[in-house]
């Protein structure tokens, strides 16, 4: 088990939203959430998270080419050029919450020669395996992809991080983070399945068939979270896996983005128990693995606002809940410094 | 009825929602609040909100002498002074995010001759009157409290407001403005009544039959929306009434609050036909009557985070997502850009 956030922390944060000159329980998820910042940073009333760092892990996925998706995988490389350009929509939302934004690309089905090498430093392989028909990558792979995450997040600690985010980009990313969830937690294709960037019914009948081969392939694989991965996941997903882990480990908070980052948390506490208190969860998506996963890991989503663009970008949106939190519980005064 | 928000803008800003490099829908509420952005600000793509206005409306209610909350009502004046120094949740929210707060002195019962003189500018009377008992306030003071909240609308528009926002500050206030609500909708106590501030079943009883005899008080002056402010009001209400109804007229957005908001808004919607299209719900508020209210608005809130502080806190914590909304709109690259 990690070391959990401080009870000490937590108690003190607690007595204090409690004399602070609101009604009882006024704040709402606010007061929870500055409890629980309160608890990952070790302190009665912590400074608002000023260096909030976000990582977008990129990859293409296997599955896309079996019709689970509305888009090509193309786009994948696109988008991973629009993230450094500052196009996409996690890079216009981390603009505007200052946050530190990287993109790096794990599993992308193409190269990137005329752009920054370090977006590939951690590169595993050019495309998951179609995981209904086969292992999503090798064991050799799914570890290098978790530690992969865990050295990403390592170096955003050594920046200075005190709140990261995790956030994916890969077409048939919400396919593959169906199948990790349902196999974790032991659900079937049809509780799983989200429509992510907008199939339609058609499509959506493909994906619950290729969701529910794949829950087939990995139904004596969930044990050991390793080979779960190497069975059906992706080094993108494996690699966020790998961050959240790491940053539990080194005891920085990370708010969680939808159905893949959430994907990752499930299996990450897998890898390393103890991860869950470490975590908060940014948003709610539009895909039912999500909510099943946030259920699981007892996580209730800041923003519920209908949001499927993934990238990162629902959690990154939260990020001033986060510092709002923080701030309320430190500068409202006393109900006996009023009165 | 009021000049509606832009029909062109509107247009024009779906167009370029539609044309993003993202999947149809994919920000979901902040699509369709981008696209209500546009439109009241005339622009296909316009700025992000940058001067964020919002007003405290503080006054006492008769009611609060007869059991209806858990404080004793000379926590008004106690707050007033915490919104000027600064010390109240919203004050802390507004300073987060860049947002001008004012708070005025409608009829709270008791003088601030420690403060700047301008908190009184527009007070109306020390209190309503307990209004399941007898009128709120006579026609005269109800009609100087919306023209009051009208010139301080006017005051906050000449300094360069692009976005308002009301909050109000009365023990008492969720009473009156449940009665509000349940008059204008045609809706019994037992749909309208919250706990307010926190109040136990016994106090909750208590409310319900002070807001059915209020109810029952105001059967016959709903119509005349003026008349219903005399009848069932108090000063800090009807003045956001005003407010809201005047800064609709000058064509400035309105984010609401809570239940006192919302109550408002309903009143300003029968004080000037036409108001609605101007405003955005910025949170759910755990009060019954702000869920009718909203229904009857046709507006959907950003927020739903437990919040029942009042102030406008809900409102002000949910300005980082419209200015998000503005953004994201203006700088996510078109698919036919980055393909």
């Amino acid at each position: 088990m990690l070391t959990p956030p401080s009870q000490d922390a937590r108690n003190a944060a607690r007595d204090r939203l409690a004399a602070l000159a609101i009604p009882t329980g006024a704040l709402g998820r606010l007061g929870d959430l500055a409890v629980w910042w309160a608890a990952v940073r070790g302190e009665a009333t912590p400074a608002p998270a000023a260096n909030v760092r976000a990582v977008v892990f990129a990859g293409d996925h296997g599955v896309a080419a079996h019709g689970v998706s509305a888009y090509p995988a193309a786009v994948t490389g696109a988008m991973v050029r629009a993230f450094v350009t500052g196009v996409a929509g996690v890079a216009v939302l981390a603009r505007q919450h200052d946050v530190a934004l990287r993109v790096y690309d794990l599993g992308v089905d193409g190269d990137f020669p005329d752009l920054d090498p370090e977006i590939g430093a951690f590169k595993i392989r050019r495309g998951s395996a179609p995981i209904h028909l086969t292992d999503g990558m090798t064991a050799d792979e799914a570890r290098r992809a978790v530690d992969a995450g865990a050295q990403i997040a390592a170096r955003e600690i050594e920046a200075g991080a005190d709140l990261l985010i995790g956030g994916d980009m890969g077409i048939g990313d919400t396919t593959t983070a169906a199948v990790l969830t349902a196999a974790v937690l032991g659900l079937p294709a049809e509780e799983v399945v989200g429509r992510g960037t907008g199939i339609d019914d058609a499509a959506l009948k493909v994906k619950t068939e290729v969701i529910a081969a794949a829950i087939d392939r990995a139904r004596d694989r969930a044990a050991d979270p390793l080979d779960l991965l190497a069975a059906v996941g992706s080094p993108d997903i494996a690699a966020q896996a790998g961050f959240i882990s790491a940053a539990a480990q080194a005891g920085v908070p990370v708010l969680l983005d939808g159905a893949i980052a959430t994907a990752a948390a499930l299996v990450a506490e897998r890898l390393t128990p103890g991860v869950t208190p470490w975590l908060a969860a940014g948003h709610r998506s539009t895909e039912g693995a999500q909510w099943h996963a946030l259920k699981d890991l007892g996580l209730e989503p800041l923003l519920d606002l209908g949001m499927r663009l993934g990238e990162g970008s629902g959690a990154v949106a939260a990020v001033p809940l986060v510092r709002s939190a923080a701030l309320l519980l430190a500068q409202i005064a006393r109900l006996d410094e009023i009165l």
